[in-house]
């Protein structure tokens, strides 16, 4: 009657794996102790379903999650930044290359933090694991937003290896020491990765920029590639918010919430871009970006109550907000505080990551037993082993010293790799080779063979010539 | 022995979400009463599971297909509708705009209809009010496309206002009161939707539109981005049908059928496609449209036993109408009709949406026991409660009283709202504007610094300067 | 006390279709025999659980890694050829084509060897062939890549008929009669597809090729269309290799695996792209391409315990293999053995795929008890039935056949189909119109309304005629 369960339990325990393993492979690998809750007991049912359950709630549910968080990272953030004219292969090939290698690089560091086994010395790795390592190249991803198209390659890199590990850090003491919430990373990933990126942009401000100015703008289908990223972005946002809630309510909480926000955000975006315009027209940029600060703005509160309403509310200003940024801000930070910012995530991340942890430390220290019920409220907010006796408000000020952590090291850590990043051993591009995909790709010819235009050009120039001809006919005829 | 389910039931409960909230917010959210099939009972067994699966079973599972659904929506129809050459900005920044206006209200029209509760006067929120949302929006998106770039964007803002009212009353008639199935929405949403545009269109119709014919109409590059639209939507409509089936079998066939009938309908489109031109070319405007008709059809029988090669048959013939409607219907439409229909939705929602109507009366028709099973018959058309009496050819003729109520609530609705958009404050486009982005968008300045264009007119211009001085040496040497 | 199960075994009986249908529908449509581990037992707590975790895992489960498979073979393999300048219409519109026809010929193909129920004589169709009908699709669709632009429509259709059959009989062969594994088809869908397509690229050579060779090649916003393509396949992979895996342990080594492949393989991809050339510069085509060539290395090895550290070694060797491969293996192969390889998919599908059946081959007679436990090692290798009496050691050796098998059915069958393709019947481009869309495809006619270009180029005209005027003014004015 007893069915084996030896089975299940030895397919679930392998299915961590030994990413670095410095005492070498000693057998076969096996995870650490599992959480109480699902340790199968000597009971009659519970050990049918113990490690079942487990196995199919904290790992293979989060699969879903973890595509469409991967899909944005690598198609979202990726097309979000070809709009620029003459530097899409950068914008979409750095984006590959940073994201490349900024994964392998944060397993190793948050395994390091998170999932190294004290007892045999080797870092598991699972669906969960590779979700936080694409949160963390999220944060690098967003800091080269920052930075696009006036860095080099290497320098790309140098600024991955600093800021994973930044991270890495950053989230250790703001989830794990100071105990803060932050299923969206408002904090932790937009708040530390948009002040890394414009601190680094600080150190590296070019005065002569403007020799390569007239290459900052977009053309007709740059803006509509873009477009690709910022749907990719918009779409899957719930998942990234989701993604690594708690099962269940506060997962599902974190989506509905992060859904509503993001399609008020739309409707506030589109107003003001067209209010703001004397002739009332739509600015592409806008839309490509401030369409998403909703989606960052809840990060931190979406897996609380925050009630639609308040999810509306919170969409519906930053919508406002990161328009009027890209409108005001963006220009006066350019020419007043030396930061250059090319796609603008001040106004996409750094405002409302900060929005997003005011807002989540203030739902934190609003919740009550009567909205959250008693087991919610400790679900919600973990207030088990050690922070068992914390209360709403405390938690509240918890939140609120985690942005300042992801403050601190966004701008402190980005000024070091800035100093870092100022050696003239990077080969970054001249001031009048900015935003040029010239200079560190292959570039087809266009000259001979562009489909649609080659014709009309070759035709062209047989007219250019038939005109030059026929000027020379002409001028001969006139003798 | 007895585990505690008062917390996953608590989680259970509060995954809903109280939207609008006239009588304010009295303590923590609740859901309606359960369907009875997933009480927790007082047995030993059953307690245990009950919530559990219910929550696995309604809410989580549904996810990856709001996912899905998400991503047609702004991807698939945002996409489709780029394939003209100066108004993709408009196809894809107002499906945004749209898209985002309509499912908010959608959320709320849905919810008063269908899952406001009695007890407390709130809107519980779930993933499949989500779903339902996306779906209400299809139909509104769908319309567009038959007013593509003749209509400003506060006029769809009406179009959607009005058509999601219209479709909240219109899917409650069909779907509760006459009790029709409709999964895939072939009556609900693609009859109804496709007909209100029409009938839209109608009533704007501009006798002086050949004024901007000249930008009715691709370039190469406009047709590969469509086709991005094309793709998702034909990828993701298997998950579309079955959004909504009932979980197990009905979901499966869905997917099955649509799968199966997307198929066939890809290789009849090209088949015409080719045959219908004298040189056998194919028409990147079949291949972007017809292609889709095939999961259109299927949208009512989809649950049904509809039987593979009935949904090969479906789509098989959906591609020859479909593809043979762009190539004679939509010309003849706008020459007699005086219905300019840009998108050709007729061909690929009103013509197929009503084949789906048809076949699934059919099909409800011919249901047996024998085929279904007893059980199977209750559950795939939902035999319970007050309908308890119902025979299949009973629900036949419910199905065709379904059509026909989404027929006139699309021409009715669709004629009385253009009749308020013919009003002169609406700011819509000239006839000599439209399909142009030009008067809604800042468009990036392309004259200077077209990427692989400006290099080469650059080194044209040189060229054609240096023919000129060329001719001009040669008419110096000639003398 | 007992709940009725009938209804869920009856909902997941009926879970299946019949396809074809030789004797008439009889009945209600049933299910072969279950595997024994799920068949309902009678005792008390198993026949409640049985059918529905069967239903749950065996088929709702594989229903997004089917979504992320086919966004794969839609647009991953339709937009990665998109990046030739004149041809994107041919290749997104006729890996369309093969795709729908393919899978429809496949889910018969595979039927008839794997889920065709002796006992009624019908074919059942769920998710899981849903899945393998993409993977088929996915060989025709990697020979494709080698004959892009060279065949026409008619002749894909052909190469797809037959391919589908033999990639059905040669699956058959390697999977269930030589028993070897291959879950991410290194073999059976990478080695035998790329064979297959450069055996039928070597027998249709044509000599005369450079008439079309400037047209081989890309522009700036084909290059990006084309990493549309190389993301989303590059970011699905790890569903591809982990889609017909055993749910748990299987599954999730396999997506592990083969993401730390991948990211491995870009890393390696740019260096060598970057080293290879003297100026340092990317090329585009190596990103496109290069980079994927991890995740096809590790398909067959990817289930088993080939350890992180195992799938990043690999994933880097592939890196430089298939980098190297473009810049030197291509150009032999064209100047030497008279192959043309459209796609280079001799880099990123025959190596790698090759590399795969034998990284596969070492891994599997490296298992041992000590690493994967005694049920380990059996789920696995499904050491069972006929097959338990097998080890490991041997289990490599049936490995290598299984490649062996893949490689005469890819390189005999491309010979015989390149064989009926030669015969001059198939309306093939002549030397001179190859990878040029204008044959097949209606065109939008560019010249005259290209968005961007035609006001820039109107304005060049104006300018050209003005130089020229210009001259002959000047001209004049010297006389």
């Amino acid at each position: 009657m007893h069915r084996d369960y030896s089975v299940e339990m030895q397919r679930h325990c392998s299915l961590t794996h030994c990413l670095s393993c410095p005492r070498g492979l000693q057998g076969r690998v096996e995870v650490g102790p599992m959480p109480a809750s699902s340790t199968p007991s000597t009971e009659q049912t519970l050990p049918y379903l113990g490690p079942w359950l487990e196995e199919l709630e904290g790992h293979f549910k989060r699969y879903p999650s973890f595509q469409d968080v991967h899909v944005m990272i690598f198609v979202g953030f990726g097309f979000l930044m070809t709009f620029l004219k003459r530097y899409s292969f950068g914008a979409v090939g750095f984006n590959f290359l940073i994201a490349g290698f900024g994964l392998q690089w944060a397993l190793l560091m948050q395994g390091w933090f998170h999932s190294l086994d004290p007892m045999d010395g080797k870092i598991k790795i699972g669906v969960e694991s590779m979700i936080n390592a694409d949160f963390c190249v999220a944060s690098c991803l967003i800091a080269y937003g920052a930075v696009l198209g006036k860095v080099s390659p290497v320098q790309l890199m140098v600024m991955t290896l600093f800021g994973v590990t930044l991270y890495a850090v950053e989230e250790y003491i703001i989830l794990s020491l100071i105990h803060a919430r932050d299923a969206g990373g408002s904090m932790v990933i937009h708040t530390f990765g948009a002040y890394y990126g414009l601190s680094i942009s600080w150190m590296l401000y070019r005065p002569n920029l403007d020799q390569s100015k007239h290459r900052i703008g977009s053309v007709y289908q740059s803006d509509i590639f873009a477009m690709i990223g910022t749907l990719f972005l918009w779409m899957f946002w719930p998942s990234f918010n989701s993604a690594i809630s708690d099962h269940g309510d506060g997962q599902h909480r974190a989506a509905i919430n992060t859904y509503l926000s993001l399609a008020a955000t739309v409707l506030t975006t589109i107003a003001i871009s067209s209010l703001s315009q004397k002739t009332g027209k739509l600015d592409m940029v806008h839309i490509q970006n401030s369409t998403l600060a909703g989606g960052v703005a809840v990060g931190t509160a979406a897996e609380f109550m925050l009630m639609p309403y308040g999810s509306l509310i919170v969409g519906f200003c930053c919508g406002i907000i990161s328009t009027l940024g890209y409108i005001y801000i963006t220009p006066f930070m350019e020419k007043y505080l030396k930061i250059h910012d090319t796609c603008g995530i001040h106004n996409l991340h750094a405002m409302p990551g900060v929005i997003g942890g005011i807002v989540g430390a203030i739902t934190a220290a609003a919740a009550s037993e009567g909205v959250y019920g008693k087991e919610g409220l400790i679900n919600t907010f973990d207030f088990t082993g050690e922070w068992k006796d914390m209360v709403p408000t405390r938690q509240g000020g918890h939140q609120a010293a985690g942005l300042c952590v992801a403050l601190c090291f966004g701008i402190g850590g980005g000024i070091i790799v800035g100093c870092i990043l100022r050696l003239p051993i990077w080969g970054d591009a001249p001031d009048n080779n900015c935003f040029d995909d010239e200079i560190y790709w292959e570039l087809p010819e266009d000259e001979e063979n562009n489909p649609p235009t080659v014709e009309y050009n070759n035709h062209m120039r047989n007219k250019a010539v038939t005109e030059s001809n026929l000027s020379l006919e002409r001028s001969q005829n006139l003798h």
